[in-house]
């Protein structure tokens, strides 16, 4: 396989974009992904994003955003995995650089969830719609059924799960490109408007529009060029039973450990080497879970481990310094893709007031639905 | 890159399968590829599929169907480039193959229509949702637009047009999984429900349900097996403005011939070395374009070409041995892989009635929309 560098990345301010369409978003970050890297052409891109279908009347969209972006005729399409489409659409960009076939790719996520739609309805087309949708389930109450087991057979208290949210809206208060870029208090968590108990507003990640993007490029042709490659050096994804009650332990996340597994296999490093980590915080609880998994701590200690401050910005593995999607947002199809471009900055050293000292190994997490699928890639500079 | 070869392939019969789920009926498919390629497991899997979201209210289908299919936890993901999302499927699991990164991979295609959604509106999110759609068009008013310019222009009868129809109905009678297995007439073309002057309902292809899958192996694993593989030698896939107005010329395929021409590169053969292919005939007027754009005829003689019977069974180049999108049906995103499965078919001499003599090199044609998307593939026994 040949080695696939991030050589350029971007993103719009997450938020409700009303002056914006799906391909404003998309191509906004585009361009300043273009202008980071310093490419005068690309020689394809992949497009992350879960259901713009449903969101805005609009599929094809790889086709609509390599026109919209001016770089028709390259190749073009989209790829879906519920919330972590970006992250697919990472690996499907990385298989066409190591492959040979193209030197320099596109890989982008866009979501645009504030534009008149049941967004409840099209988040729930992420579950399984003929065993869990169809009885009224929809993912707040998911994520809840895994809190309340989480809580009951490890001792994870309701402190602990606004302590991911506290950690994350700090992150994000010092993002630009956030959503809710504020501090809130463990108090103001648990107080706040119950979605699906446990879990409040405030445990769960925001209604967002927005777009990241990354420019991909072979490590050979990057040797010559002036730019500040990140190596990607592993890529890791796996699924699950998509259904909650098709699992064994609900409170495991199986995709999500051994997506981890073959990342960390294929880039020849373990948890305790990863500098930092953004991972897929749709609701607290997952962030616990995910850390658990990821070998960041042991099974049922992700809210100890939390609480204790280990994954705060100066803790011993950060986590979420981005905000994570709790404070800097959650459109949908963008997520996997900003998880990058945080973590490109963060190796890169330009994550200003973010900034982890001395980070050289990143990880991403991206996880579609309840855990139904995950997909891991490692960095380094 | 490694090289590439399909192992295995299956399909459902194509139609309104009122007794089949969309699961179901890629699990089928999948289960016949898999049961074709004699393999006892695959490294990962893509499903091209247009929007299950607006046709079955279930998006996150890669994950689904690897759980459904008995798999997980192998990687899975959608590809969608509107109806070319099965042809795109089928270059993610070549890159992937290609890269090194795993060895078998399935890749499948499924849609199903008939379900109580609006299939109009689904599918008219495949072009300009702001500029095309708004304004009230769908996808006969745009084929029938590229119809009349093309009448115009070069003198294409209504005649010939109708040829196309007849010419697929007689092949697709002759292959047990079509939709519509029968034979038309001339009269009887021009004759039906008129749909979109000068289109009528036998221009069109149906709404449909089915899936089709096949199994791509590195050809270096297979050299051990007992399998006869088809080479995967070229593969293809370009853009074009999603919106008809905003073409130079709205009877040119651009994507078309630029697809057509990276494919015919990479494989090394010219357009007279090719023994057959399956085409995107969606609506009969596109079939002509796309011999055109391929350079099976000259530009504008496709309707002469076809009238001559150079396309026919035991004419100069096959097309559509299949009976097409227009016979055996077009449920959205298996219709790619569907075309592979043919020409799979047609290489290793399996095709019954319908088997081209002596054929060794063999194309697909997939294309998206209005022709904004295409992806060739070129096979070799």
């Amino acid at each position: 396989m040949r080695e696939v560098v991030v050589i350029g990345c971007g993103m719009t301010k997450f938020g409700e974009l009303w002056k914006m369409s799906l391909r404003d978003i998309f191509v906004e970050a585009a361009l300043k992904a273009i202008d980071d890297a310093g490419v005068d052409h690309i020689d394809s891109m992949y497009v992350g994003a879960m259901t713009p279908g449903l969101f805005v009347g609009q599929e094809h969209i790889g086709a609509l955003m390599a026109d919209y972006l001016g770089v028709a005729p390259v190749p073009a399409m989209r790829v879906e995995s519920a919330c972590c489409s970006g992250g697919m659409a990472m690996r499907t960009g990385f298989f066409e650089i190591a492959s040979g076939y193209s030197d320099i790719v596109l890989v982008g996520g866009v979501e645009k969830m504030n534009d008149g739609a049941d967004v409840t309805y099209a988040l729930a087309t992420a579950a399984d719609q003929e065993y869990e949708v169809y009885q009224g389930v929809t993912f707040p109450g998911l994520y809840a059924l895994i809190a309340r087991a989480h809580m009951h057979r490890y001792g994870t208290t309701r402190e602990q799960l606004a302590a991911v949210s506290v950690k994350n809206h700090h992150n994000g208060a010092l993002n630009p490109n956030a959503q809710f870029p504020k501090e809130v208090t463990i108090d103001q968590v648990i107080n706040a408007t119950l979605v699906a108990d446990p879990l409040t507003v405030l445990d769960s990640s925001p209604v967002s529009d927005g777009a990241a993007c990354v420019i991909l490029a072979s490590a050979d042709m990057v040797k010559k060029s002036k730019a500040a490659p990140v190596m990607i050096i592993g890529s890791g994804a796996a699924t699950d039973a998509i259904a909650l009650h098709s699992r064994e332990d609900i409170t495991a996340l199986k995709a999500v450990k051994l997506s981890g597994e073959a990342a960390y296999k294929m880039a020849g490093v373990k948890p305790a080497d990863i500098d930092l980590a953004e991972v897929h915080d749709c609701f607290t609880i997952a962030e616990l879970c995910i850390i658990e998994e990821l070998g960041f701590t042991e099974k049922g200690k992700g809210g100890l481990f939390t609480e204790q401050g280990n994954t705060a910005l100066n803790g011993k593995i950060p986590v979420n310094t981005s905000g994570g999607l709790k404070s800097k947002g959650h459109p949908v199809g963008a997520t996997g893709i900003a998880q990058v471009v945080e973590v490109v900055e963060q190796l890169r050293g330009s994550a200003g007031k973010r900034q982890v000292e001395k980070a050289q190994i990143g990880l991403t997490q991206n996880m579609g639905g309840s855990g139904a699928s995950s997909v891991v890639h490692i960095f380094k500079i």
